[in-house]
């Protein structure tokens, strides 16, 4: 069993990790670090753990001095994982990085959104993990930088209609809805149940943080540079990510002949499900599973397409596609673990 | 005091109008009528309105015969209301109609999104109730007809902008999310807890019937038509409101001048609250409250303007609203039993 | 109008004090002490406040030593209420304490459960503030300790069944469910939407603070020694309370004779409901509102009675029964700013 | 591998048997049947099935004459289940009834709480489906009945002190929470989110069925006649279900020695954990899990006993304990595709 260590794993996305890899058949969690929890069992911060997984919590300094494990994943705070990568990587580790600390491959831009990089030479070494789109460089990379949430389901949801040449890049429109838990572990007013049950509201608009993100991997993939306009929403749920999108097509186009482009690009693709006409994606329907389904049509008075997209955020969003880029890294089937149906209701 | 009777009342609107009006100073609830409960007392409908509003519910056509009461709130389904309309103004009842009947002046509008009308030649009398917009007009009506919850919400965030002659109004992106409500009282598979909860998901997505009244308001503010992209979500909560909209403005504007424009337009509107910078609407904010709250920023990067409105569906988006009309036409104070905080949380 | 101000105005009891007294034709809200927003606006605080509710909140100390109110509101927790109160009553203002300083009349009881009391001489003048149980005293007096949310439903509950003779006082079962809202506004990992959410869980397990309150009122209705089994659970809801409460009765009695017990002792109360035969208590029929629902029913295979309250904890379990109280010490009817509908749905 | 087939594939338990049973290594989905959707693919009725579990859903009918399965589970309403139990059996096929119409021993006592019973004659030949108790009869059967969601909960809890000479089994008082899914999938009202979001309400009182199942299970434990005073509460949650017990003991017990009971009685059992002291169950922790977590204490005032339960009512409380039963039939590890941690959050 290839033996997989955990930093930062009582957050959410470290639960998650914990909770997929416990079904993986090749790889097992054999260490985790947490500040806040080291010296105590992981039982003891999650009582379901006991029976599973009750490995002795680590310090993080510890891990890296002697990571004990042959891949690594980071649930850490950006800023935190920049300086653990290193280590790791010279220990012979693989490495999944969850945070932010390698996915802006211009170190301006990064410290432009996120404050100066602790440590900008490892950038050039990852690879962004999202298999769809870099399924190849994935396989040989040694470190891998987790897209963010909303960046996956905005990219999935827009590769197919970025190779267009008659797509307007510069008018790319995208509402996001996210749930809760989205916004991490650490207890805070917007976050409590009072605050945020029975209320949805924008936040962070035009001024978060994913919003460089998109742009590089959209521009990427169309070779011409794509500006976004995202306002992400907080939902009254606890997980699920909904984007709509909407983009100006300068010739005419059917829905039916977008949502070919669509079955195509995607119709080996094991985890995003294009839906048939009239049907739309729904966050209940990808709940705890890696399956990010999306939509496309046209609105044929004026020719913009709306595309929506939905997927876990802690699972597609998070901590699956990071099971999933780890698979790859390893040589293992990339549906290891991952192959499970949503927990409905 | 005024009489007032409640054709439709145990519905979600009908329930609403008698909680409001349970505080109004000088209009009390008389009636009401349901083809369901007939006959039967509205606290046998609602255990909680014993001891303050327990009439016996009135069949249908009853009411219509003889309405005893001095005006008329029609809280029904698209279709039966306009039926009722031409016997209570026959009556000398003043009327406000909360279902779609009366809202699109153009027959053929109506009728290729409704239906065929039951009786088209009640439409010109109606004046189309959004105080904000046509105050005047509604205070002089017999007739009005009761807004949308999703097109009020998008009237009120765009009308200060929707004077702007640099505005391309041919972009209009509206893309709203709605609590539960709604969709009504009937049980319904799509609104059940288990469906809807945890769930966010697009729906009657490009059809859904309050786009022809959206852009026939829109196109009467700015004297251009005014075209829309529109996306309604369900959220998992049961009341509540947000829509995010996105125009493009073909001159630089910053934010500040923008949102003085949306001081200036509603400074002295009693149920519009335009936020100061940074600050966003949120649904937890205008729950049970007769409050429309607005943001508008700019991106400069694009010159796209975002706005966002936040209320609550069931009051200022239908039931407030209509007390807030009827006040207008009875020359009442416009806010009366309307001017209360919100439940928060 | 009588001026109050309101300390600890930034927490949920004191901001549903300042919704339910916005309202309210004699009473009105004229300063508000917070720790933390001392020297800003109430709508700095809470942007729906504008336009209502606007005063700049003061440090604890200067309303302490300058009230320039006719009343106070202790809206504090516990302890902090204990040295806040005298100034106040020297200054001549009434007071309604929120927290539980004033509420269990043996000081070795009080520092048993809450720590040493950091005024004890204080208690003796407070008048326990439940109006169905100490009106008269309520009228006269300068001080009421406002009851607890759990005591008040599960007293409401149970006033009419302690007057039995019959009654088993020594095994009182009672069994509460609360929304999130009790557990104040304070941001804690236990509150948290993603932690609360879909979470159903007892907590304070034979150890929660309002157990010698409870024994202390019953005890008082009965005349003899009541010992009550207590345990609360967290629902995933803001607002609500239901205590499911299991009593034993000696002798034969109908759910029928029972049920006059409670429609005769509650007849004339304006905030207490007898529910019908075959209806039970529903928070949803309670929110926003200052009534308690209460059903009885016994099993006759077992003789033991089964008694269900329901209560919105904000209003008639802290703030609305605040002011039912003030009203009576003031003079004033009873239910002004209180006699309102629940916000249903 | 074994084949199954669902009679009732579309509703909440069908949905959740054909989720757990994706993930077992030795059983395979091979069909199912529902009168709804007969006729069309899985896919249709759950978008999420395409490319996992995607049969053509066949008539109750066709499945009856021809069963093309080793092995069928029976997730449809009690009545309907009874008469297509005999030709299941006849045709050699393993069944696990997961309807009430098998649970009951005494004919009587079904027809006075279910009505008359179809195939009154099968009922000798069922096994009451929970294994902590009858494991051993299980392996053998060919027919189990499956426990309802409240029995499953309240026997787990209090099996270890049925055990007890000193228990008071005249007195055992059961409050029960549980999450809407519990009320199945059709659209009623009451299951609404409008009605059921941010409310708490007991349902069914001194009338549940559950209560017969309850006593003949728990009077099987003990020896003795046991009389069970049931309340369930429907909670605003989808999945989850906690039932607070409470039990006098006639000698003086502490809780260390309790818990001492229960961990003895259930230490080997793979799905009940018995939490450590301090700690009390919670849905949360085991959401889309098989495990039942169980508390206990003694309240040393008076000499009750508080046990807590925790299951999610559609694994542990339906569909998850249905596949340990036919894991223990087909004898197979009784752990296969159960073995998973809970979705948290």
């Amino acid at each position: 069993m290839v033996k997989a260590v955990i930093l930062g794993c009582t957050g959410y996305t470290g639960v998650e990790l914990i909770r997929i890899l416990a079904t993986h058949p090749e790889m097992v969690v054999s260490g985790g670090a947490s500040r806040q929890w080291a010296g105590r069992r992981a039982s003891e911060a999650f009582p379901f753990f006991r029976g599973h997984c009750d490995f002795l919590i680590s310090d993080m300094e510890d891990v890296l001095r002697e990571p004990q494990a042959d891949v690594a994943f980071l649930a850490l705070p950006h800023g935190e994982s920049a300086s653990a990568i290193r280590p790791l990587l010279d220990a012979g580790v693989r490495v999944v990085d969850l945070s932010a600390d390698c996915r802006l491959r211009d170190p301006d831009v990064y410290s432009e959104w996120y404050g100066p990089h602790k440590d900008p030479g490892i950038v050039d070494q990852a690879v962004y993990g999202l298999p769809e789109i870099h399924r190849d460089k994935i396989r040989d990379a040694q470190l891998v930088a987790n897209p963010g949430c909303y960046p996956t389901s905005v990219i999935l949801g827009l590769a197919p209609i970025m190779a267009r040449q008659d797509l307007d890049t510069s008018n790319v429109i995208v509402d996001s809805k996210s749930g809760i838990s989205g916004a991490g572990r650490a207890a805070k007013l917007i976050t409590s149940f009072c605050e945020s049950g029975e209320s949805v509201k924008p936040y962070s608009v035009l001024r978060h943080r994913h919003i460089p993100e998109m742009e590089q991997e959209l521009s990427g993939l169309t070779g011409r540079p794509v500006s976004v306009r995202f306002t992400p929403h907080l939902m009254p749920m606890s997980r699920g990510m909904v984007s709509t999108m909407y983009l100006r097509l300068k010739e005419d186009v059917t829905a039916e002949s977008l949502r070919e482009d669509y079955e195509r690009r995607y119709g080996d693709e094991p985890f995003v499900a294009v839906l048939p006409d009239g049907h739309f994606p729904d966050t209940a329907h990808v709940r705890g599973s890696n399956m990010c389904q999306v939509a496309v049509t046209v609105d044929s008075r004026s020719g913009w397409a709306i595309v929506v997209s939905a997927l876990d955020n802690l699972v597609k969003g998070a901590s699956g596609l990071a099971v999933q880029n780890m698979n790859l890294m390893m040589g293992m089937p990339e549906t290891a673990a991952l192959d499970t149906l949503p927990v409905f209701p």
